[in-house]
Order: structure tokens, then sequence, then C-alpha cells
């Protein structure tokens, strides 16, 4: 029936239009959500860079409109000419052959453009995108812009976690400790309602995880292919390990027993002469933690932060116990809706838990785990520049799990791999235990 | 019967004798191996370290001896004294909490004990180790000592390989390109016999790898403990890949398409200008090789040797392959005989293959996984000093499988996992391709 | 006779009042310039650090007023406070128990307090020293405060100086080669009218050089004691090398010939691989020079600017001549004018000479000379932090002399020794040639 | 008259062949003396280098032959060869284009050639240049050769202390501390036969130092011309400052307080952590000294030994004082013989002195000046590679003078000017104190 073909087809335009729609508006919701972060930021907070590991706001804004910019107006928009052109040189972390490596120190040089520029610059391309995508005429070319536009919101919402990451290591080296969030929570530090640390059963068996990458759902190629594995019989602990538990540790000599760290965590912590994890700080024999909201006592609950793969590992060697493998964290997770203390809880701290069953598996804290960063069984890179997204980087780095106190919500899956360097501590990064049985 | 029963136990006493005896005869064996092998070096050439990776091969010399004074003699010899107390720091590897750290880099001013007196010590400890065993009455003690000779005989032999390794390097820095070991082969150039790489099917499943840590054949606790692994249907090359081979990624540029590499590889190839394996030169539009038999015309068709894993790895890249992981290897391997060019056959090169099948699974290169060095499910490290032993390196290192042209042949076992840094060259390192069905 | 001693009393009144009115004309006068030098740059340009040896324009700002504050206001004001507590440790460069060696690469992480502070707080200086000066009662304090705020206002100037040269080092790390100052000289490339280099002599002999410390002019500590010295007779050339003898210098293998060069000017060159002054740039076999003016075509004869003491060496060595001393400079100087190209010119770069007598001794480039940085016979640095200021530094550095197209010239004496290590570029020096007779 | 003029002719040609004789015999003196000072070494203390700064025995045995080979044989023998073409490589430390800034920390690689292959080119050199010197014929030639074999004899003089000084740092990092000359002086610990402290007065005004280059006697480059400089009158103190003066500058803080130190000097004492003189141990509350004679007791009343520039520069302004210019330091020199504690007195540390006068200006530790290492008036490098011998070190570094207890005592002169940066201690370097009038 002709009729019923011109419905179906009808139908599909509009089931497009719908998701364009739902595509357009989820774009602008989180580029507004990236300006509201760093709304309480002045310009000068936004350009400087504090390491080289970090980017100063300013070029997060920047970079984060690029990707609209080279990915899908380049290819797709009709006369496409650049912006700037040489923001194409400024603002693009991919492009190897003139030696990033050199470059990515010079990011906290870049005094011009001004903040004022790149704003403009943000308003051009959402301006730009919004026009693209309502007039588009090839419905192929709709659902590859799609397709690009929903990684690069995925882009822009890891570079919201960047950019609160980044601007807390920059002002914990202001004497001044400046606060960036005010906090309203009356974190009263109570230590009653703390849940006891258990461990729980997982069976072992073939399991399967990992993301299938042909499914409609966004994943990064690092999550797939979807595969089995085989895990030994196993115990996660209910809940995060938290401040007090790691006072404990640095009661018991943790961090000058060398027995307790790996060779190269061990020379990292005599190098940095570490004692405690980062942004703490001792005051007449009190502990307080910088954070963004401010300088505030160590609350003894809360899921400790902000400490190495290297000081994990030494913990969990410390308690008898040892870090998660990644899958043995997914199988848990697959069993429980993401939910948890996210950048949208406003609280930019991880928060105690109360709760007496397997709890805190997102938020919080990336968890560390026992996972080198490899790929999967039959993980292909993607060709062309967006192929250097996440493959090279499949060396020297441990997996996270489970997203943090700075993580927008709708960034995480239950299949997601963060990773980081295993001295790296300015993420939000905590840990569970594990054992086997 | 009471005259059976004493039978049993006389044999179990002459079994033991006879152990013991074996034991003895491997112990005097592998030390007498051990000072065949620096023969020809002179006194100068055993003291000095060319980087702090690598130890002036008469602390090699001491540092073995010392392994057997530390956990042999001082827990089960009456009355024992030192040889020379200042030995203990001097040779002891496993001193973490003095900062090995720092002295690592200064075993090479040990001018002083000579080479003479180190020998003396090493003939000290062999007579003291034999009248130990041939006097010791209490048998459990006995085959406490037998298993620790065992462990002190693999550590030797891990040695031997180390001695090797070194002196090659340091020699390297010597412009008169010396010749260590003369070589009698007569490796003419000619490729024709090169077996052409192939792909071998391989099933998935689950499969059983690692060493049962209880059983009575030696293993490192690394290797340990055996446990079923569930892989994927692959494919392995069938030899080693070559010279020839790797001379074909020189010509298309390998060496500088940042696309091939590792974000860690390339700025390390950048880092340190690489342009081909370490102890290639080229002069006049022909490559020569440094090996232990000097410098020598690059033999096309032999396994190419002295390759860091990012170098493996990018070379599998562009060959449109991967790396093998540890088990799929393991699992090819447990179908053959350990049979190669391994330190006994005094090639001290990796040699060309001529065969038709799945070969060079043993000796000629170490092959680099794709397998980070990490515990296998289960794994605990041994209590005391010797726990530190490998368990401390399970992080940033990576698993290489078979031996090479320098490893004594008695060392090697299909669970074996050496594991180096992913820059390290030093070691005779080369690769195997492979593939997911 | 009584009226006349009130007569002299009250005309000494009036003098003093007179000098603290000039004092306090010549205060405001400088403080007002350097915001004027600065209204050109953002809050952002103002933040950033480009290297350790360099500062931020707010810090600048700041810390040249933290010197009123703590060296005036602090001893002399009644009912002192700091205007922040927190700036006296951000803004003070002295305080050395406190490991500024650390704390002055992190002055670039300096994004609060906000240029607006800062400039709230130079207000705030301006105004409490205005008022001090105008309530002081006794004629002893006045006089210290007018001593100390004449060196404030030199320390000032000086400052101004580096605002040039540190906001010119940080703009050329940006691609995007921006202009501070636009530039309204038709500086034509003509060179026609160059001088050519002659050799001017001057007798040896025992001559008068630095500076009376007791004299009521301003002078630095490390000006004086005036002593005697004995000179060999020797020629300074007339005026100071142009770029188009330098070009001729790079033309000649210059920066490629070992011979030419000290021995760590040699290790510096190969180190950082100089080919050019520092912001030359080549394009398409054109040279540009990068300035506060921007990216201009190199001016042939202008004098050469920006570079280091090893290149001043080696070109006069090159050129089969010599840098002159200090003193064989300062006797020149003594019989002219101060008079030359400063800041107050606005030209922002070196420029051509065309008078045929002894020229640009004064102002265009800082003049490298032989003499190392080292105490005059009988200097005894000042007590207390103003004692930190010149003879912590008579060490490794070099004394140039005359000053720049960036120096006010109200700074500038013919005794003013300007010091810099050997290897630094990014003052604005150039050089003039000397020889013995 | 004929007769007479043969008579002339011939004294001259006995004349020279006196000379010819007595430069041989002291050639062959010295080149003995250096193989009588290595002696007590073992081939593996000869190979090593501990420091970039150092040079291994070996090579300063092998590259002090070189420079005859290189200076002499090479251009005056008949059919010269080089004895080991990669000789010329090895042992030459002016061949500038090849990197020596590379070259120089890998001497201690050179295991190759052994110590018997270089005690024989050294025995073939000798021969060479006896032979030579006994059968060139033409008398220009010969005084050519003469001239060049006194600087040869100079610079191994200067080498056989470079061996002292080397192999002790070297020796210093065996926790065995081997003694490598047995000392038999019976140092008794007494310190009241101690001369106090005294400063003596000279006059300043016109005085005339350095050494006449066309002179008959030897003397380097940088030693003249030989001119008039100006002197302020000034006070040397009459001995050099003691190890018991050095302890109090210890006890009152010296190595921590900032104020005392030049601002590169405290940088180094914080980076190094220096909290007494280099191969100073504290063992039980007493102090030893580690020197070539072992570990000592630490002798109050003997010189200290072994500071840098910025110790000694920071000792004299503890004690309001300052060092002696060179110039001052010549002058009182010009007054005396060359007489005290050198390396022949085989005492090989400093001796205290007894004396009631001017003591102590020559021997026991080369005494830092406060004169930089800059050219004298009209100082010009000699052509060739001989011209890099001095010249091109004239930066950075500071003037030492009068010799040490491991100075050859034909080596001194009183206008020898020594050098090394102010951080190196691993010089017998100490000081006496200055003032002016």
């Amino acid at each position: 029936m002709v009729i019923a073909e011109v419905d179906a087809s009808a139908q599909k335009v509009n089931a497009l239009a719908a998701q364009s729609q739902a595509c357009l508006h989820n774009f602008l919701h989180v580029r507004r959500q990236t300006l509201a972060l760093v709304a309480p930021l002045s310009p000068e907070d936004m350009v400087v860079q504090s390491m080289p590991d970090a980017s100063p706001t300013k070029w997060h804004l920047a970079h984060t409109s690029w990707f609209f910019e080279a990915f899908i107006l380049k290819p797709f928009k009709a006369d496409f000419c650049w912006f700037n052109t040489a923001y194409n040189h400024l603002f693009n972390s991919y492009y190897e052959s003139v030696g990033p490596r050199h470059a990515r120190p010079y990011r906290g040089m870049l005094t011009r453009p001004s903040l004022e520029e790149v704003k403009q610059y943000r308003t051009y391309i959402d301006d730009a995108v919004q026009t693209l995508v309502r007039t588009v005429q090839c419905e192929t070319q709709l659902q590859q812009i799609m397709a690009l536009m929903t990684l690069g919101i995925h882009h822009e919402m890891q570079h919201q976690e960047l950019i609160s990451t980044d601007i807390l290591h920059l002002l914990w080296h202001n004497p001044l400790r400046p606060t960036i969030y005010p906090c309203n929570s009356s974190s009263t530090q109570t230590t009653s309602n703390l849940t006891p640390l258990r461990m729980i059963d997982f069976d072992g068996g073939i399991v399967s995880v990992g993301q299938n990458l042909n499914a409609d759902n966004f994943s990064y190629d690092c999550e797939g292919p979807a595969h089995n594995t085989l895990l030994q019989p196993y115990r996660l602990s209910n809940r995060l390990i938290t401040n007090e538990e790691w006072l404990a540790f640095i009661a018991d000599g943790g961090y000058s027993n060398s027995l307790l760290w790996l060779s190269d965590g061990w020379a990292t912590v005599q190098k940095h002469q570490w004692q405690a994890p980062l942004y703490w700080l001792e005051h007449d024999g009190a502990w307080q933690q910088y954070g963004l909201d401010g300088l505030q006592p160590l609350l003894n609950s809360a899921p400790v932060c902000h400490v190495s793969y290297y000081e994990a590992d030494a913990f969990a060697r410390w308690a008898g116990k040892r870090l998660p493998l990644e899958h043995e964290w997914e199988v848990a997770a697959q069993r429980q809706a993401i939910e948890g203390n996210f950048l949208e809880d406003n609280a930019f701290r991880p928060q105690p838990s109360d709760s007496k069953v397997m709890t805190q598996l997102f938020g919080n804290v990336w968890q560390w785990t026992q996972s080198p960063f490899s790929p999967y069984p039959g993980f292909n890179a993607q060709a062309g520049a967006l192929g250097e997204y996440n493959g090279k980087f499949m060396n020297n780095q441990y997996v996270l799990r489970g997203g943090s106190c700075v993580t927008p919500k709708q960034q995480l899956r239950t299949s997601y791999r963060n990773f980081f360097y295993p001295h790296h501590r300015w993420q939000f990064s905590g840990l569970r235990l594990a054992e086997y049985q």
C-alpha cells in the first residue's frame, strides 16, 4: 500500500526530526552547563596552566568548541571557513605532527585570544551547529552529524570534569586557598552512621562485559567490543575506603614501609615525599582538605580522594586485600542503577554512605582498578584523527571505574573506562577493596 | 613388617641423598658456567656500569654468591659469620630500607673488592654450600636447603643472562667495538630459505595456564597459581619477525609516523631519536649489527633483536596485526618441546629459521607480548625478603616469553614470565605477530 | 642675630618642604608611568609567567607597591597594619628563609588577588605614602622617608623595564604574535646612512670610576665606592653592532664554529640550538623580528638586540676584537650627556645611528661588558633586607652598561651597573666592540 | 776571527745539547713520577669515572701520552704514523667538533684498551720522543720540540694532580673507604702550637703582576702578559683557615644562614644539602676526614680543604672579611720562595703551620680568590688546537692560587692561575682571608 509506505516514510522522517531535536536540545544543555560551571571563575583563573597534565579553563572552553568545528562544521557545512584559522592550531589537541608533546605545556601561554573572544567563538559554534542541524537535507548526513554531535557532547562532558580537576589543582598553588563553589552542605563530622566495611561475595565464571559498539546508545571505542571473560569467585567491599581508614594507614607508617609498595610506587613516594593524599594539609595536629569549596576540616566518614594508584595499591596490600579487576567491578555495577554523588549534585566533594548494602558504585570518586588500560579482544581504533582518541593511551595507565562527584551523570556508563597514570593524584580518585574467595 | 618399613625409610634416605647429590652437581655446574661465561672479560671490563639499569659483571658474580650466603648459609650454617660483613651491604639488591634507588647507580663505583677477591668469595661460598649439604643431619632442613639452592641456581642463571646483556651494553659504548666471543658461525647472507610468514590458527576457549606452585619442579612465584583463562580464537605467526621485515618498516617511515605509535612510545622515539633497533649501525648505506661476537653485517633472515615494546607494538600495527597475549603464546608453547637457540649453543645471536611449521617459540629472542606484567588470580608474594623477588615489579612492565640466545636452556619453562619496561632495548628482545580470527 | 637664625631655619624648612614636594611629585609620576605602561595589557596578559626568570605583570605591579609598604609605611606610619597580610608573603621577593627559589616559579599561579584588587592596592599605597609625607613631623624621619622613596622610585623604574622584557617574552610564545604598542615609526629599510664602524682611541692610566655613595644624588650600593682603577690604552667602536653585521656573523657560520666560543657558551649554543638572536624568525629567506610593536622586518641598520653574553663574546672574537671592560665604557660615557633612545621615546626598539662621532653610549640596548659583576674595592652590602639587593648577585653574572629602549631615562647613570647571567637573552642586550691599542 | 766564531758556534751547539739533555731528563723524570703515583692502584681503580668532571686514571695516563704524540711526534717525526689511530679519538680532549660535551662522560666506558696496552703506549711514546730529540738535526726544530716538551711536561704534571683528585673522588663512593697511600705522619691532634690568625698589612699602589710570555721560563698563556694593576691597601691573613675555624662556622649555623651566601651559592647549598666540606663524615659526634691515606680523625689545626668557592666566600663573610683578589695574593707571594707541602712531600693532606710569619702561601691547599678567571690585558689565545688550552674557560670560573699537597712543586709559579667553577669541591681547595685597610 502506497499510503502506508508514505506513512512509514513520514514516520521515519518525524522520528528523525524528533531525534535531531532531542540531540540539539542535549547539545545546548551541555554547552550551557559548561558555561555555568566556569561562571565563578575570573578571566585570570581561566588562563593559567598549573602543570603540563592540566589545561587552562579557557583552553577547555575553546577546544571543546573546536571539536564541533573540526569534526562537524568542516565536513558538513556548505561554504565552510574557519572561525579563525589560528584556532585550528591553538585548540587542536590531536595534531601530533606539529609536536603536541612540546605544545601542550604552552597552553598556559595563551593570554590571547581573550576569554571574551573565546566566548564569542562558543556562541558562533553553537549557532552554526544549530543552523546546520536544522537545514541539512540529506538524512544520511543528518545521522552522521548526530552521531558526531553525540561524541562531541560526551567529549565536552569529559572536559567539564577536567575543568573541575584542573582549576582545583591551580588554585591549590595559591596560598590564599580560595573557594570556588561555596558549599551549603552541613557536613557535621559524625562517624556514628558509617557503614562497617564488609566484603561481599560474587560468583566467578564466564561473564559478559563491555559495550556492543553497534548499539544505538553512545559509548567510546575502548569500551568494546562486548565480550566474555572468565572471573574467579571474588569479593568486593560494600563501600569505598574512607578518610578515617586512610588515617589509620598513615598512623601505621604506611607511607614509610617499602614492603607495602610497588617498586615504582616506592620510588615515586620517595621522590615526591608523599605523606598524605593530595590536597590534605595538617595544621596543629588536625587535618584539613582543600577542595572546590575551599579549605574544610577532613570528614572522617567521606571516601578518601586524590590518591594515586600507587597509594591505593599500597593501602590494599596493607589491608590484606587487593584492588578489584575492572570486570569484577563491572559485574557488580551491572546490577545497579547509575545513581550517586555526581556533578549535578553540586557537592563537589565525596560524601559518606550510610547504606548497609553494596553502595557507592557510582559517583563520589573514581575507583582505581588493578587492570591496566589494555585493548579488549578485537578492539580496533577508529580511522582518522578521531582514532587517536583512546587507543594510543593503552599503555602504562590503569582503568578507573564509577565516576566522581565532578563527573556529569549523563557521562557515566557501567562499561565506562576512565584511565590515568599510576602516579596521578589530581583526579577525584579513591578506591574500593577486593579479594579472591 | 618391620623390615619393609626400614627399607622404605632407607629408600627414602637414599632418594634424598641422590637428590641432594644431583642438586649439588647442578649447583656446581651452574656456578662454573658463570665463570666460563666471564672468562674472556678483563677485570676492567667487569667493574664498569654503563647505565643504572645494568650492573657490572663483578657485581653479578658477587651478588649471586651473596644470595647463597644470605638465604642458605646464614639461616642453616652453624657458627655462621659473614665472609665479609661489608659484602652484605655491597652485594644485596633487596635492602630497600637503605635506599637501593640511590645505591643502584653506584654499583659501578666498586673498584674494590677486586675481581680476585670476588672470585675467592665465590670459591668460599661454593665450598661452604657443599660442606653444608653434605653435613646437615636434619632431613627437613636438607629439603629446605635444596629448595633454596634451586632458587639460587635459577637466580644465578637469570644473572648469567644479565651478564651477557649488560656487558654488551657496556662494550657498545667503546668505539673500538670489541669482540667478546669470537663467532665461528658461517652465517652466509642468504634469505632464500627463509620461511614465508604465515598466520596459524588457534582455538579459543577456556585454557589452563600458569604453573602449579606446589608441584615438585621449580618455578617463580609469579608463574602461578595455575588457573583457567578464556581466550578468543586467534592466530600467531609461524616464526619471529626478521631483520629484513624490520628494514621494510624503516623504509616505510615507521619511525616517523606518529599514528603507528602508542602515545608514550612516540614520546620516547622523539626523545631518543630512535631510527633503528639498538646496536644497529649504518655505514655507507649498509647496516651492521653489534653483538657479543663484534660488529657483523646485518643478517636479513635472522630475527630482529633489541627492540623495545614500543617498537614491537608499532611494527605490529604497521603490519595490520598485534602482539600476542602472553597466554596465547603459552598455549602454543605447551604443545612443543623447549628447543631452540639458547646460551649453550654459543651462537650469541638470534639465528634464522627454515622450518615450515610453528617455530622459534623458544630461544633466539624474548618475545614481547601485549600483556602487562600483572598478578595471576590468587597470587601472593612470598613472605620476607624473597617476597620482593617479583611481586613489586607488577606495574608498568610487559611480559616477554620464550627465552633468548643468551638464556640458559635449563632456565626456561613454558610458564616462564620475563618482564621489562616498554622502553627497554638492551635485552635480547624481538617479536612474533598475532591477530584475532 | 636671632632673626637671621630663624630665617635660616625657616629656609631649611622651606627647602625640605620643597624637596618633599618634588619627591612626592616624582613618586606619583613614576607610579602613573607604570600604569600607563601596562594600559594595553589585559588581565589575562598580566597573570601568566613565561619562565622562572620572568614575572607576571600583575606581580610587578603588586611587588613595587609592597616595597613602599614594607620599607616606608611599616617603619614610619603610626598604627600601621598591612593592607593584606597575605600580600607580604605573596609579593615579597626578599624573604629567603621561606625559600624563594621554590616560590619564584609559582608567581604565575597567582590568579588571585585579581588585577582589580592589585590596582586598589596600588591606590591605597599611593594615598598612604602621600599622607605620610604630608603629615610626618620629624625632619629626620622625613629625610629617611625621602631617601627610601627615592630607592623605591628607582626600584619601580627597574620593574618598568622588567615589565617590558617579561611581557615580550610571554607574548613571544603566542603563535598569534600580538602587538602591544602599535609603532608609528616609519623605519624605512635604508642602510645608506649607517655610520661606518670605527675604533676610537682612549688613553689608559689611572681613572676615577664609580659613584660616591655619600653624594646627594641617588645610586645603588653596587655602584660605589668611587675609586681609582688602572686602564691600558684602548679603543671602543664608535657605535653599536648592527643587525646587518650580525647577519654577516651568521652567514660566516658563527653559530657553528666552536673555536669562536667560550666553553660554556658553546655548550649553551648546542643545548638550545641557537642560530640567531632571540625573537628573530626566518620566513621565506627573510628575517623578521618580534617586538613590543609586533612582528616587523629586520632593520639592518638597527643595533642587534636580545643576544646573550656568549653570543656577544663570540661575535667580538669573530671580529678580531673583544668586549669592553666596564670601566673602559664608563670613562667614555663620563664625557657625554645621557641622551638616547629610552622608554620615554616610545620606540620600543633599538634605532639606527647616523652620527659620525662616538654615539649610542646610552639607550637602545644594554651593552655587554667583559667584566664579571664583582664588588668594588671597599664595597659593603647594606644591613637588613635591603642588603640583599645587589651584593648577593655578585657571582656568575656580567655587567651591562648604558640602558636600553625600555629603560626609563631617569633610571640611568654613567655609573649604573646592570647585570645578568651570560646565557640570558630576554633583556634588550647588544654590544659595542673594544680592543687594546 | 774565524776560530772564535767556530768556538761560539760550537758553544751554542753544546749549550743546546745540554739543554736538550736536561729537557729529556726532566721529561723522563715526570713520566716516571706519573707511573709511581699510580702504582698502588689496580686496573679496576683506573678505569672507572666517578662523575663527568673527573676522568679515569687510565685515561689520564693515555691522554698525557697522546699529547706528546699529537703535538710533537706528528709534526716532527719522519714517517710518522699513529701508535693506534683509534687513540687519537679516544684520548684527545680537544676535539670539539665531534662533541666532547657528550664524549666526556663516556671516558669511564673505556674498559679497553687495557691498562697494559696503555702502559705499552706510554713506553712507546717515551722511546719515540727520546729518539726524536736525539736524532733531530735542525736546531730550530729542536728548539720548537723542546718548547713543546716543556708544555707537555707541565701538562702531565697538571694531570698528576688530577689523578690524585679524581681517584680520591672515586674511592669516596666506595663504602669500604680504602687507603691508597698509607700515611706515616704522626699527626698528633694538638692545637696548642697553632699560630693565631693575624691580618698582615700590604701597601696598595701600582704593582706588576703576571708573567712575561716571551721569557725563557715556562708559563701558561693565561699567566700573561705581565702588566701593571692598581691595588688598594689591603691585609691578608698570616695563614690558611683551619678545620677548627671551620667547625666554628658550622656550629654557628653557617650552612643554614642564607644571609651569608651568594644567591647562587645558597641555591647550591640547598640543592646538595651541604653541611660540611666534602669528604667529612660525622660519626658518634666526632668528625673524620677521608683522604688518600684513608679515613682519619679530623685534624683541627690543619687547613680546611675541599670547600667550594661558595663556602669559602660565605665563611669569609661570616668572619667579617673577604677572599683575596688574585693579585693581592700574587704580590704577597712574590716576596717568598716557593716552599710548602707539595706532592713530593708525600703527605697527601694539608698540614698545620706553626710559623709566626706570613706562611702557607704555597702548597697544602689551593686558595680561592675573589677574582673571576678573566683574560689579562692584551691576552691572546694561541692559534690552533693548543689555543683551546685556557682561553675558552675564561668564564664562570674563579682563580685559585698557591698549589696544594697534591701539586708537583715544579708545576707551581707565583703567577700560576688555577681555575675551577664556584661549586667545585673535589679539588684540594681552601682559603685565606683578606680585607681592605
